[in-house]
């Protein structure tokens, strides 16, 4: 079976570097490029830790691009110190990791995303994990690009549990609600949202197995988990794990089957009050089509192991 | 087959009306009672309404008692002017109905229904199609009656889809959010939302069948759903109908098959900020059992053809 082609589009952090080493590990996936974004951290920073990452893994053939800085509503992003809180001030956890020898990819990031799409059409996934800028803007640039990739399964909303930044916004969608209405009313898209994400979970028993390796990668690893873990324990004392928001989103795009879905015309709220809302649109309930998938329930069992067995095998190599 | 024993909960508006129609109507139900309440009406308007519509179907033997007047968390309830512009003034679409010849039923509202559970346990249903101070107030006096009943399934709230009182609450659950989350947290029970209560939509075309019969019952509901359509024209301009809201909830309490669930652990909010928003619980998205069933998509076509099946069939006969 061909290997099906992979883009992320990242503001690495923790999760994202986790969403990374998912996508390498499985050999059902060609990871073709990382397109960066601003959120977790500054677009820079994304770009830096996507190439430490890589190198960790020894998976020097991914591509870094660097693509928008802010949010298309606004004229420069601030990093909420939230982030750096769950993060860590460097984004992977406070983990040192050596400069990297990869350099970003030249040219532009849409531009590539767009080529990439003229050329493997349906054979192409695109998951993004971070604010949905750089989509809205190649949806912009290129609006047959909706009807010719084959995927987009994203992380980032929530329909029926509340949000994380707001009782109604995701922290991704809350980042540039505009651009994420666009995507939302325009694309065919998976939403892996909050719904699911946060039954995903992933606890200290799992990076000691990492840590216990003794290879570079676990150790690096288990170390930037171990980070995100602490600031669960803080932000979110009742979930008792941190939860895999962004490898999941790979594993969907990957498996459609890891989750349970219903079919819904949504659009994002940009209403100061209910900013960054992703919610159904009562205008378009009785619409013969619908273009988002959204994921309500998850096999969550089947999932957690193939996220083990996948990265485990890869840090036992690295 | 034995039919089905139901207890409908009311605040006897006009989608109340055709509730009731639909209960009296299909041949597989046994309706009871009606139970009334404060909602769309004040309580006693919902008791001679819910009569007056029995009459008028020739239904005399159902029985109908006055519930609680007002929330829990209130004094006292104000009819919002908007119910009067949805529902008409008298709560029925300003129809002119002959005073009733029926009594309310003696006794306590919440003595009966608990009498009832005892009695028919898992053979009963009840359907709350207001707010829910009356089946909070009953389980607090008799909290084993969740697990005794045989199914609830209410009409209110918003998951998938913004509220209609506000952009999170949805009118019957926004009257006593208090009630509803004592409820969702403790009872196992079917919603039926506007996730799914806006699909299911009627025209003047189906009204004008009713009044072509040239029955008492065809002309008077034709001209009281006409009201509402009207009013919806006002209100909710996109939807090109009214919205068949209560008589859903029946439909799908006796044929669950109408509608697409989804199963998850829920709360009301209570915040003055999202007051009355029915939402999944975060802390409880991982437990091993749920107990509500939200309806998420519905079979409209199959519904809409019973439900006019039922009415037409009773209307043609009163």
């Amino acid at each position: 079976m061909a290997k099906k082609k992979i883009i992320l589009d990242l503001d690495t952090g923790i999760d994202d570097a986790l969403a990374i080493a998912y996508a390498v590990a499985d050999p059902a996936v060609d990871l073709l490029a990382i397109i960066c974004s601003y959120g977790n951290v500054y677009v820079e920073n994304a770009v830096t830790n996507s190439l430490k990452i890589l190198e960790l893994l020894h998976a020097t053939n991914v591509k870094v691009y660097q693509g928008r800085s802010h949010s298309a509503e606004k004229a420069k992003f601030v990093r909420m110190p939230v982030s750096a809180q769950i993060h860590g001030e460097n984004g992977i956890g406070e983990i040192d990791l050596p400069s990297p020898k990869m350099k970003p990819a030249q040219g532009d990031a849409l531009d590539f995303f767009i080529e990439a799409v003229k050329k493997y059409g349906k054979d192409l996934i695109l998951v993004p994990t971070g604010p949905l800028t750089n989509l809205a803007a190649a949806i912009k640039k290129y609006p047959a690009l909706v009807d010719e990739i084959g995927n987009i399964t994203i992380m980032g909303g929530a329909l029926t549990v509340p949000g994380n930044v707001t009782n109604v916004a995701e922290a991704n969608i809350q980042q540039d609600a505009t651009s994420a209405d666009q995507v939302f009313r325009q694309a065919k898209l998976t939403q892996v949202g909050l719904d699911v994400t946060l039954r995903t979970l992933l606890t200290k028993k799992e990076t000691q197995i990492w840590r216990n390796l003794g290879t570079k990668a676990g150790r690096k690893f288990a170390e930037m988990v171990d980070y995100y873990i602490k600031a669960y324990e803080v932000t979110s004392p009742d979930l008792h794990g941190c939860a895999l928001h962004d490898p999941f989103a790979v594993g969907v795009a990957i498996d459609p089957s890891f989750v349970q879905t219903i079919d819904l015309n949504m659009y994002v709220t940009t209403d100061e009050k209910y900013y960054g809302r992703t919610i159904g649109d009562p205008s378009r309930l009785s619409a013969a089509k619908t273009n988002v998938k959204v994921a309500v329930n998850a096999d969550v069992d089947r999932y957690l192991k193939a996220f083990m067995e996948h990265l485990t095998t890869l840090f036992k190599n690295n």
